[in-house]
């Protein structure tokens, strides 16, 4: 297990933050949500391995674990919030972890490092950069597994020196989140940890106004997004499914997860076989499911792949050819799980649905990844 | 290909069918519910290898068939209904089917033959038999992928020589396919081709009332059911999920499905990893979608895995031990895929989820299967 804290020295501390909406948060989300909620926190301290999850007096160990931390660096107790990820149901090794937290007011790291130590079946730390007017914006992401529409099992720690009003870091924040780390889905569960928590501490002087932040929030939060897919466990494509012409755009949304959830669609990307008709086959499937008030008309439903046109007016426009060149392109667009450290640039696999409805609202586009033997691997023998 | 055949040689044609909940309903799925809706049918021509859906001149292709068949049976055109599997979006080779079909009337073949020509993924053949006081109830079906609510891809062909009034034999058929094929789970996606069609021809001449029927028939679809997930594809363990003390059906189901189709939970028992946590972690996830006015208490929730307790008074319950012996268990219930022909007897992982609430609906228990290296073998290879 590692240990890994973000402790803010700057003049100001003001934070917001998004976790969870499974029904059984984990005992670092229950604190964290309570010190959001009264006056906030100025550090945070995040182990991986062990989740905290429906344990006996698991809300009283993480307390044990951020009273340490705040010992070790002068602070009153309700200043540390805790974070943690990795198995469910199994106890943190309390003891150890407050004589380590003890040590760590001598230490520092990078924040490459800081990424590297909150990992746990992720592949590469993923971090990035955004100038905010003069002042700075960092974020970092752990992922990897269990990431869908509520950010499950993925956690992001966003610092700035910028200067910015409580209210509207809350506000903006909510607003990123439901369109970078709550579009994208490894494995359509949603997890019990799933935190993103930003730290704001003035000491650039730069004061920052909403929009500025929220352009550079978005495009931050849109990279570590894509790169916890890019990076999911045994990702050998990242599919991009966007959905158009739909007057709601819950339903969009509901289409498009149905579509980058779809076993059979990971499956046949995975592979580089364009089996277009099981993309047909989800989506009326999920049409199915949506009250039909809501529910799109399919007459006028074109689909795109890469570009190319594949189905209009009812049909599939296909032919051995256009078959051939799109599974050409799927091998182009492949990730090589086996090379070790950062994956090569890559484009994503992209679906375009158009339901045609010209008043319609704005299109979604939810990324998500394909389904590998490396995935199997991972999650069969994720304890052993 | 193969192509099949029902000819119902008996006094009476009495029918009844119910089919795909899918908004891209395939060509041969589009006629039978017209033939369903009107005079009824006679005979059953089923392909596999091609589902003929969202083909252009689909419908016509279809017919060309249907009345092939009906010439050389001496039926009127409308006496057969079409059935097909397989790939979406490829066209049927019909040209070389009405040849085919010319040759029907001279050949005969076993139920079991029927049952193993109507085959794609499936590993072996899937038929059942009953009593229906005095009169005879057989069933096959084929199934294997793309298994979910409304009976995706899947095809069940019931015939007795029992008298049955027509409204009597569409309502029971109608309850017991809700309460078998549509409570099984292979990979969450709900196909463009699934028909249960039952034919009655009175050439036994037994009068079968309706409680006689539904029971009989609830016994012989719950064993094709189960049949068809522990055939499903790369199954290795059939998973029970029941789900009681829940107020509304429709909320235990859909948590149910959650979990059974849960990717984290299929990979952990694939892997004899009694992982529970991710089994809480998927009720959870599930729960926040569901509306409040719907959504189940969890203060009272408990949890037992084959029959063993494992959650109560909101924490696991676990220590080494029981851990252990859940890992074992997993290993016992395991199917080896690899073992030819029929598989081996083997009872199911059973999930027993509790919420306690006495004033609750029926239990509903929904079948799934586990996510294994076979699957994607499969799915990513399925037209190669």
């Amino acid at each position: 297990m590692n240990l890994a804290m973000i402790h803010n020295t700057g003049p100001e501390t003001v934070v917001a933050g998004v976790t969870t909406g499974n029904r059984f948060p984990g005992a670092p989300v229950i604190i964290t949500r309570e010190r959001l909620a009264t006056a906030g926190f100025r550090s945070i301290i995040v182990n991986n391995k062990i989740a905290n999850v429906a344990i006996p007096g698991g809300i009283e160990e993480a307390l044990r674990v951020t009273s340490a931390a705040a010992e070790a660096f002068g602070l009153a107790d309700e200043e540390v919030v805790p974070s943690s990820t990795g198995i469910i149901g199994w106890s943190l090794p309390t003891d150890e972890m407050v004589r380590e937290v003890a040590t760590l007011p001598e230490k520092r790291c990078s924040p490459r490092e800081f990424a590297e130590a909150i990992m746990t079946t992720d592949r590469y730390p993923k971090l990035a950069v955004r100038d905010l007017g003069g002042a700075r914006l960092l974020g970092v992401a752990k992922g990897a597994g269990m990431i869908e529409p509520n950010m499950a099992t993925m956690l992001s720690f966003l610092i700035t020196d910028a200067r910015i009003e409580k209210n509207v870091l809350q506000r903006v924040l909510g607003r990123v989140v439901d369109r970078t780390f709550n579009r994208i889905s490894v494995d359509g569960d949603e997890s019990t940890s799933d935190t993103v928590l930003i730290i704001a501490n003035g000491a650039s002087g730069v004061e920052v106004d909403e929009s500025l932040l929220e352009g550079a929030l978005l495009e931050l939060c849109g990279e570590l997004a894509l790169e916890i897919v890019r990076n999911g466990e045994g990702t050998a494509h990242v599919i991009e499914v966007a959905v158009a012409g739909v007057s709601s755009e819950q339903s969009a949304d509901r289409i498009a997860r149905a579509v980058v959830n779809s076993p059979l669609v990971k499956t046949a990307i995975n592979g580089n076989d364009p089996n277009l008709g099981r993309i047909i086959a989800a989506i009326g499937s999920e049409l199915s499911a949506i009250p039909q008030d809501r529910r799109p008309q399919t007459a006028d439903l074109t689909i795109a792949i890469d570009g190319k046109p594949v189905y209009a007016a009812g049909a599939f426009r296909l032919d051995a050819e256009i078959e051939e060149r799109l599974a050409a392109r799927l091998l182009e667009l492949q990730i090589d799980p086996t090379v070790e450290g950062y994956p090569q640039e890559s484009d994503s696999v992209r679906i375009e649905i158009d339901f045609g409805n010209e008043a319609a609202a704005e299109p979604v586009t939810v990324i998500g990844s394909d389904l590998s033997h490396q995935y199997i691997v991972e999650n069969a023998e994720y304890r052993t």
